[in-house]
């Protein structure tokens, strides 16, 4: 990975061109950073990472009238076609023809000037900073998340991993009313956020005796809900274990293996509905009200912050998670 | 295993004593026959098998007003505590204390005589053979699954695996109204069947370009939904391979493995939801009415019977497959 | 009512030229024409009615890839804004800020030419005729109303109303696995193509048993869904009356009351789900398919045809529901 | 209305005799009192009336295991017959024969002592009053009805009537996180206590400008979701005529007309879904939790005490709503 110069974009019909301020480093763009692939999705050539990004508009295209320069902006970073069968019915987060930010081939926000249709750039208000904003990315996954489940107010839910993911669907979990939020992870930096962002109990992850904790912490009865945001096979293996019978089961880490091993005859006899996470849908506008609100905080996900000139130390940090980092900002 | 004598059971209160007359061999049968195990439902002491079966009323136990002596009955084999928070909500398919007939340490059906709740007892109509009526679970079973997903009028499906409960997905998807239907199997006599109760394609499963050719018979579109009732690890992976982005993946089989290879990128890129068959709830009369109706047909599953005494060859035929065996039926 | 001189539209960039073959006349049309008004959508200026239509591809504006002259289109007739946040969950039926073909102020289908955004053009197969095809707008309402409601394979179902939507209804709901429809009109022709068309028993509407009928017909357990499609305010009493408890009702006629009287104490009582229908969404495409693939039939749906100079008689026919009307077809 | 002396109840096979210690009195209570009805339900005898009640277990019948004497409880009141098609799919609350306390001809709460079964108690904490056990059943509507509706995190609800149900339902959207949560009442005392339940904004009723009003408190967006609670035809159509297109209605109050009018048009134009309220299910262990987490205060609710011997001016009380009376509880 390296700086390089590329020219400043010229906005098109619709577009907008935005001075990007704040960018996120997510697990999958490390992912793209180690091995250059996702799944079958592979880089065949040099690639802008990055997609949590908030920012400033610097100029508008032309016919833009939602948004002008000085508008400080969240952005959407999944451009659908709007012509597929899954767009015709809203579903763009699994659009046919999906373009990515930062996802091969189409350049992320890792540089200064980014050009970004208007529709997918929300205004944010004064009181949030653009850090802050770079986090709408993950909180509207997190949000989404919660919104793929029967409504959970007076449940009892487990979250398997505590990073950026993790902390905004416990946080989406409990605004939503759950009723106990339990959360795991490797890093001890992670629990004690968790805890101050609201989870009853936290978990050792590498505790093998995990799923019968937090059996015992459901007098028996197991949660009805379990988010797998940890990104390893065996977060995928204790979440199908320690789910109730007929409850559900939210899949949304990155494993490094492509197949992973699935528990199924201990999934087919509790009769679980496993719903796979895809980025997220129609959930930026509400994630915004929930920060503005003061339901959910996400200032404290940036625990790490680097300029663009220092990206490769700050990739570094979010690959091993030094310092109980949960997400790495690279500021410009 | 082998033919042994037992004693007569009496009914209790609210019981019914069934003079059973015909009962299906199903794969999991098969599974405790050669395993002894199903998971971690382990058996330890001998176990009458067998819990798709029909039979006719011999004597009534106190406080039983539903059914008399001589009516013809299918039967619901699986027991509801009736008191757990899953019963108390009507999903007795995953009771926390399910007796499930047949499965240890609860005996099964394949004797001349057992007592069972009244509850659990449907009178079948004069039309249907005894033989038909010990199809109902199996049909149960395909009906109860096409009820976990979207409704599918107008949408293509594929159904993988042409069993028993394969061909009950299939009719009970054709007469929900899928516009295409697809199945797949190993054997011919099979897909044959499946083409005589409506499938609109049928596919060998070991074709390597599977995938590739469902996929092209949906004009690439994919099929909206996948029903996995093969009990093949690769079958899973078929699934989650063919199934269109946003689709809904059923997975019935029991594989060998209780942990199977399990294709997490492609699921998660494609958001897919994926629910785990657990038997059936409270689809048993429909399933009876769907066959007096003359919308499905389960006459031709029975593609071989035998009597009691030659048990041990009925279970040979069913886990070979010999001949094409949708379903052996033992005759009483 | 009167054929006046109109410019030939211009397709401007993204639209086709239609020359219009074949338009219904839809009970809605006739409401504009008796009293100027639907519920407080106010006519003001002149307008040309017709919303379900069929033609012939004309010409093509800039753009335009998915259509070429000489193609026969069926044509939705809503055009939606595509910004709102009900278009943006794919609610494209209740956007805010619809355009839709023959509502004031938008000018209808009833002239020889007529310009339509190409997205909302659907090519029909060669064995479809173009009255065929005017009449895929009724049946894609149909398809829609079905969908609203929880699966119904092996559900008893009441449709109030045998016109085209009712019949749509009917076929859309047999087509879904139904076990038994009832369907009920006044005018015995109607009936008895309700009849033809796969009714398992049909009602006179006006008679004062007819909720008690339908009763004993389910023996006592009444329909578990009952479809609204006659316009009438009594239709709808009748509909809360004779539904299950726990029932869903939906409610899709336009009486010219815009108020109607609803016994809430009842509907209350039956802890009822009542889904208000609002044209469709999302069906066309698939009721080409199901009528494709002979599942479904509307070629008996156009009762009467008379050419563009005969409207207003068209008309009158339409208002009076005269010999059994129950679509009237303009063809040009 | 006049106090009697009854016979001490013998509890039966699985019953417990409670010692009644708190009935609230509910707006149905009043109807019966008044009316001697509730739609087509009749009393034709004397009635005891009284559904809102917790009290102290004081005898146990035989073969109870789940309550001993002295255990203080609340009590579900319906008791479902557990054979109808409703109970085996876990719609107890429209069970086709249940039997309701205090609803003719099963005599209600208003005594000393009564039998009820065990299956149907639920013990509270200690640190649970018994006149907020009593006001469990109000608070299991209220959560009931937001469970009715598709989660709510984020939206906005609009409760119309600040009575026991309304206030229930606006603790349990704000706990289910509604970001804004509006309330209408025509008394000053009830608009009050819902602020400090966390109304976000209060309305007068009887404004002719309500709807406009708040209409404009979400920038012209409207209500996504409409909770009637308040037993007014007006309210009814208030809430059809604010909520937004594509929303939910949730209607729960008791208008002393059987019969209402109804904006149809309005609703059909809107696609909307209404749900009528059938009082609870499942939501009482529930409700239970939220109390004694803290989520949800109820010990507001009973504005008013009185003991038995006055019961007809609790009764007075309750009806005028005088003082801004919210519950009405007779304490034994």
């Amino acid at each position: 990975m390296r700086v390089v110069d590329v020219e400043k974009p010229v906005p098109g019909e619709g577009e907008a061109l935005v001075q990007v301020k704040a960018v996120g480093i997510c697990a999958s763009d490390v992912h793209w950073y180690l091995d250059g692939r996702i799944g079958d999705a592979v880089m065949t050539d040099p690639l802008i990472l990055g997609h949590e990004f908030a920012g400033v508009v610097a100029e508008v295209g032309p016919g833009v009238t939602c948004v002008k320069p000085g508008d400080r902006v969240a952005v959407e970073p999944a451009i659908p076609c709007y012509k597929c069968d899954r767009c015709a019915v809203g579903e763009y987060n699994i659009c046919r023809h999906v373009k990515f930010c930062g996802t091969a081939p189409t350049d992320g926000a890792l540089r200064e000037f980014i050009a970004w249709p208007e529709s997918l750039l929300a205004p944010i208000p004064d009181s949030m900073s653009v850090d802050e904003a770079a986090m709408l990315e993950p909180l509207a996954v997190g949000v989404y998340a919660v919104s793929l489940v029967e409504p959970i107010l007076g449940c009892t839910v487990a979250i398997l991993g505590a990073g950026a993911i993790g902390l905004s669907i416990l946080q989406a979990a409990k605004a939503a009313g759950c009723e106990q939020a339990f959360i795991t992870d490797l890093i001890p930096e992670r629990l004690e956020l968790a805890q101050k962002l609201g989870a009853d109990q936290v978990f050792d992850a590498s505790d093998p005796g995990l799923v019968a904790s937090i059996k015992a912490a459901t007098h028996d009865l197991r949660p009805d809900v379990v988010f797998e945001a940890a990104g390893e096979n065996e977060a995928v293996i204790q979440a199908i274990d320690m789910v109730r019978p007929g409850g559900q089961v939210v899949i949304g880490g990155i494993p490094y293996e492509d197949v992973v091993s699935f528990p199924a005859a201990m999934a087919r006899r509790k009769g679980l509905t496993i719903r796979m996470l895809r980025r997220s849908n129609g959930t930026l506008e509400r994630s915004i009200k929930l920060i503005e609100s003061g339901k959910i905080d996400v200032s404290s996900y940036a625990t790490h912050r680097f300029p663009l000139e220092r990206v490769v130390e700050a990739f570094d940090v979010a690959r091993f998670r030094r310092d109980g980092a949960v997400r790495v900002v690279v500021e410009l």
